[in-house]
């Protein structure tokens, strides 16, 4: 991955670490702690917080095809599997590299198991300068 | 709204406070701030900061019609209109009331301008103690 | 709407009208008969066929800001919310109108109550002969 | 797959045929033919025709674990990745079995190559009677 990029704030505030964006495939880990948790007393990770580890890693996938360019978000779907209650990891994977949008697949584990599942469709022909971030 | 109901302590993280939840209707907000950011030096809430406020209005929304009961989500859909630079609004209004599922739409605004929409998928039907959570 | 636009061989098999499409909004409609249905002996219309009219519907709308060029859907999600029993009329409104991609709800009803409800993304800025057609 | 299922008669218009549907998979073909074209003088299958598809595939995957009842379609997210413009198949795959509803992933193949993927939530908790149909 592109060691100068500059790091969303929002990935200290969470604990959003990527580890590998290349060649349209990106990974990142979430570690679970009771800040991000659902539920007062467990930790059960809140549906956004499951989003944004997606996201990010959706995006580094993306952006990875285009040069580490800003490839903002479109839209994103999240299916969620199971409860996340342990250290999360997230893997992506381009499906669809055009010219104009790109298409991600990211799936989410905690504790070895699949609790999550997401597509997202990210702008890849956008003017430069448009709508600059959303990593 | 039920404020009885345990506050997720995610919300506390991020800054998130349900203002109404009655009848099949919620609202929100979360105030910006630079630790909610996709590029360091702006505030440009990430997408995974924008789907945790969708996420939450919708839960709130279905859950305002089954007593303030759990009620999962099982799928969300985030679609980005525009940059959210400014403290967030949502409003979340239920528009299937199933007993197995509720269908929920909800707005996000920022500075008065509408930056996403969102659709989710929550369970209404789950048997108790399942899945607790994911408010 | 561009009444010189080629009409898509499906609108024929399926009954599809366009009746509608300017400034970003557009509406069709699709009379319910027997093959439309997912269950023998009902008039239940399947999921896909209400796909179908959404995704044209939503089309028209996108196109009709891009001086009826071809603009290609990227995704679909279509939210059911009652079962589709009687002739079916779609409106569309774009929600966002992007250089790359636009956004559009489109909202299914059926006798009167809203049977559907669905969001799409289409392309809206493909290079000349980019995948023409899917409208 | 259960031989004694009622076929939907969307089934015969469009030419859908279920080949395999057990143990939480399912697999369909759809011949492509100039009916089912959104362009006049190509064979380019619309959007909602492979959405039918991979609807129904679903549909199957899910309803194969629940005894062939009845599940419909909550809702259904397609992504397309290419043009369709020959004879497809769909196989599908549950990632998520509950009570109360299961999420499935169908891809989309013609002439080989990959042309969408979609996501979807079927009910599997319904009351006896609830909205039958939308195989």
């Amino acid at each position: 991955m592109d060691e100068d990029a500059p790091r969303p704030p929002v990935y200290d505030l969470l604990g959003i670490e990527i580890t590998e964006a290349e060649d349209g495939r990106a990974r990142g880990r979430l570690p679970m702690r009771p800040e991000l948790s659902a539920v007062p007393g467990r930790e059960l990770a809140h549906g956004g917080v499951v989003a944004a580890l997606a996201d990010s890693v959706g995006y580094w996938a993306v952006s990875s095809l285009r040069g580490f360019a800003s490839t903002p978000t479109v839209d994103l779907r999240m299916d969620y599997l199971a409860p996340a209650e342990d250290d999360m990891v997230a893997t992506g994977e381009v499906v669809r590299n055009g010219a104009s949008v790109g298409t991600v697949t990211v799936d989410v584990a905690a504790g070895g198991e699949r609790v999550a599942t997401a597509r997202g469709t990210f702008k890849t022909g956008g003017r430069s300068g448009d709508w600059y971030g959303d990593g």
